[in-house]
């Protein structure tokens, strides 16, 4: 299922080391004028070669529109766009496709598929997140103009480093002062010399990711089965190397009593909110007007240069140690990943709630 | 959106103090002899009023099979079901009615719809997991039947107390023999004298629930947008309470480097496995035939004995407490809603996985 | 596939001889005070037992609402309903359960489930569309109220008598005053003869119904693959019985020249129309504002009552006489169901322009 | 919606005067040795300037397929696609940008999105059939290589020229024999001179397509509302131009007795089949093992080179006449848009039936 979405559909396709990668948005409202910055500095976000936090990769990541505009604006027709793959080199994976890399997913796409492209992962390469991030901005700027909603994602923690910022206020620019893009400095340090630490060892790190959306009115969210938490849960847990997902108090919610976990509701001016948000924004499945607050877990990168045990496609034992150019860490990179799918999540939950309520 | 699934749906209605609950599932194979026992087992393991850990709600729960059957088995035709609501209380609620209880969804209901029914909570309320809990019971018949996949959950935590469980062999009946259906008896004991205490504080307590789902062959999921875990993480945020959702080694793994937390390929006789499984049976989004593990997060109940500060509809603020029957943690009676949910999401997936490939 | 619609969805249930038909209405506008007499008078027009030219079987199809509704308005939550089978006669299809009915779906059904319920033609019977003209009825209601948009449907033609009908001005009214429900009262006369001609042969006619949808604004349908005819065909041929579809000029204007058929446009005050109305009110897909204008091809009923060559279940040649009670012709009791099914297509389109285009 | 299928899937973009048009293709099972000459040759078909029947446009539509392939075997994943568009005069449209051409979707488009691309029509041009065509050619790999399914279609009437043509042995070698594709010869000399004496002055004309698929098994569809004819239907309406559809007997059928219209059931050997085939092979909206056989209903082609009347996009009354190039007649390249949507159609019920039923 390479579809996302009801109303604001993505459509995304590509390998690695196919000729590109690339996407169609089907339900984009017509009329936008484009921002292609926006989408090129999303992309330049997510673009390996940025820092010694990522890999050496180098791509140019330019994106060729090719349908759904015309003079610069959305005509309500599908956009597809595509972004080349430049520097995809193969020979480094002529080694990998007789054996199943450790916690890769070459053993579950051959059982899956009996064929399979084994060049940098094929399908299953992040490189597949090009095309969620070209579309998510493009949600973002719908969200932004025509709803007044804001997303902003930040490194929560590396490895056990935790961070402590204020969702209520973060910028974009904040999250960006540092090359792991956490906005508590203090953090952000300690990261980065994990990070490095990790990466001289030939060793990699996982991390946490923390988004916030703020200026949601209340009422996005199709419940029983089309929750809010529950479409951006799946969004996250969609994307490369995320194994986990939790919404305002989450799991450390679970520890607290009932009385001290509540969000009072107090009234600000004219408006009905909420005295705290361990709620994340979201009540029975509906936003409730507050930020909605969510974290996404991404494990350790499964390829470091250490020897590993594992088996060939016959299933004889062998050891397998890593070349090629990865990220001792995903979670820089992977920010404006979770603020993509956010916005398509949102936008989605935005355009359904208008077509019932006419708002 | 009150439909789950792609190939096998169930479609629920019902409110808290309607007539009844109940539901459509279409797309369920033909020839299927139901097992109504099983039915009626995994909703007495949901229902309240099963001890001083629920609520003292009383209903028989008895299931009225409408279509979609004929001679017992299933004739591939929607079958249609329905449970009476016999035990519903509505003057309990007419205080309420003008008011909105923190941390429930009286707000956001009325947000979206402009319209609701406050009785118990109307759609809101838990009681719409009856028809989960039926429709993921055929589904769990069918897993078994056709596939050889066997699901158990039990409550993995409970406020502060956690358990030490081995997912490779729990049974469902291990897990009954706590009536808070932890099969660490230690622990058990512990997590009922903390609901106890919390009870008679007035008060409420939040937990986790693990499941497992072993005898999966590798292959199951629908990368990129349908990862298995990324329907899993939908199905169980899309639950009452449910804040959070993590797979394998979750968030623990994100603090873990990537030489210790990576699975080795072995082989095991015929078949290859991993030597550990911090992937929770998931790599790249399809199942890689190793038990499929995951928690979900419940935060406490929202409805405590104790005065809270709220909001009239009109804005005024004012002080409610809680009167009814409620129960003081939601993680006993959610265990078969999890099973049920992770056994609609499972066969969906195995469906979607032989549609294409015959298998 | 048992469900029908993207926004507004009706999910449908039930088999001729079990105990009930209905089905849950998912994504209904909250608010609407539901016109639960719109919905009888619609399904005594469905109903058998009306007058000669329709079966004897009696049913009250009295509707049993069981959920998505408070003080009788809708609150946007799923609506079930369920109508009581009351004088389903199983015995007098004992006889027919070890063959096949020439034309029926008795032999598709077992090839496709393997087991079938062969009761009174089981999920095949027409009287699934009570569950059509239910959520049907509530889908004009909207499409009335919040979008000026106006259904009728009549009887074209039966057997070889056509008819000639104002789409523009015909109202439900005039198809009513003749139990055939065609408005060309002479036609009328003439058809009903020639039903009345076919039943005293024990034989059964075909026909045509003819649709009109007035008050669209220009702008619904969903190209290239969700066009407005598109899913109208999809909506008419997934009637019982049903075997064509045409919109605006159709096969007849397959013979015309180009230069015939065009519908020139012109400006009738402030508003852009066309001066005839061979596109059936849709261009490219979409409404243009003129009268969505259609018909459907009705086969004769299946069940007659003279001698008829088949087969047993085990392939051995029988002769079959069919007994019971079954309609001469279908058309009458259809016109109902067409209009239903006309606006559950409209109302759907409409919810998904209002979506992206917030109008 | 530019998404058609539920398992196969097929997402189209493109407009006429863009870069280029393209697809998506979503769901192909893995493993299929790519036939491209196959998909080269039914573009050839459905090319402009094959003959004086066609437009002078000239396009070489040569396919860069773009992912989900290895080693020329698909592998499951997405297959993109895209074909530049070459020969796209756009200053033959500069005229037609400030009017609506009359029964064209100028002013729908416009009406609906509010932003439209005028060059050539843009997306209501039929040049987005291109990926129809590939996406449809490669269904019909799989439906004869893995189902045995072939399918046929050809041109059953030009304005009002019928034909008589056996669908029970009909090649698409005979279809091609005319340039106007009807295998019978006698009538196509006279549909060719037809639409020679149309074009001649300046006219165009319509047409009707048959469509046969043999070989399908007996159980083929979703009832109730996903029937294969409804199906049928839906993909034959969303084709550009085509006002509709009709199963087996269709309109003629409905001037027909039941005693005389219905196909009584006979043994074939271990089989069983029906005498006649007035149900188009389908009955309860399931395949029954015989043809399926149905006929597409094309209106005359809006372009015509005689002076219209129209109005300007500000309503002002205006003369128009057309320029460029243009088919006199579109059904004889409609063909293999009719087979390429009847294989997407026929693919996808059989993977929804194979995923229930495992065969």
């Amino acid at each position: 299922m390479n579809t996302f979405g009801t109303l604001f559909r993505l459509t995304s396709w590509g390998e690695s080391h196919g000729p590109a990668v690339g996407g169609v948005i089907d339900g984009c409202p017509a009329g936008l004028l484009l921002d292609e910055a926006a989408i090129a500095a999303q992309l330049a976000r997510r673009r390996t070669a940025q820092s010694l936090l990522t890999s050496s990769r180098r791509e140019s990541d330019a994106v060729r529109l090719l349908s759904g505009l015309y003079e610069g604006r959305t005509t309500g027709t599908p956009i597809a766009f595509e972004v080349a793959n430049e520097d995809a080199k193969s020979e480094h994976y002529a080694a990998i496709a007789g054996l199943y890399r450790p916690s890769h997913a070459d053993f579950t796409y051959e059982a899956k598929f009996g064929h399979r492209d084994p060049r940098g992962g094929g399908r299953a390469s992040a490189r597949e997140t090009v095309a969620r991030v070209v579309a998510g901005t493009i949600a973002e700027q719908l969200l932004r103009e025509q709803f007044g909603v804001e997303i902003v994602a930040w490194v929560g923690s590396v490895a056990k480093i935790g961070s402590s910022v204020d969702a209520d206020s973060v910028t974009r620019a904040e999250v960006d002062r540092s090359a792991v893009r956490c906005p508590d400095t203090t953090a952000a340090a300690a990261m980065e010399a994990e990070i490095l630490a990790a990466r001289s060892e030939g060793d990699t790190v996982g991390g946490t990711i923390t988004c916030v959306a703020r200026g949601l009115p209340a009422g996005w969210g199709e419940p029983v089965f089309g929750k809010l938490e529950a479409e951006l849960a799946r969004a996250m847990l969609s994307l490369p190397a995320c194994k986990g997902f939790e919404s305002g108090s989450g799991f450390d919610g679970t520890r607290m009593r009932g009385s001290a976990h509540n969000d009072d509701f107090v009234r600000d001016g004219e408006r009905i909110t909420t005295a705290t948000n361990r709620s994340g924004g979201i009540q029975g499945g509906i936003s409730n007007g507050a930020p909605v607050l969510f974290r996404a877990a991404f494990k350790p990168v499964a390829t470091h240069f250490q020897p590993q045990q594992t088996v060939t496609r016959d299933g004889e034992p062998t050891t397998f140690t890593a070349s090629g150019r990865h990220d001792p860490c995903v979670v820089p990179r992977a920010v404006p990943m979770v603020e993509a799918m956010a916005a398509l999540t949102l936008l989605d939950a935005a355009l359904l709630h208008r077509a019932r309520s006419g708002r």
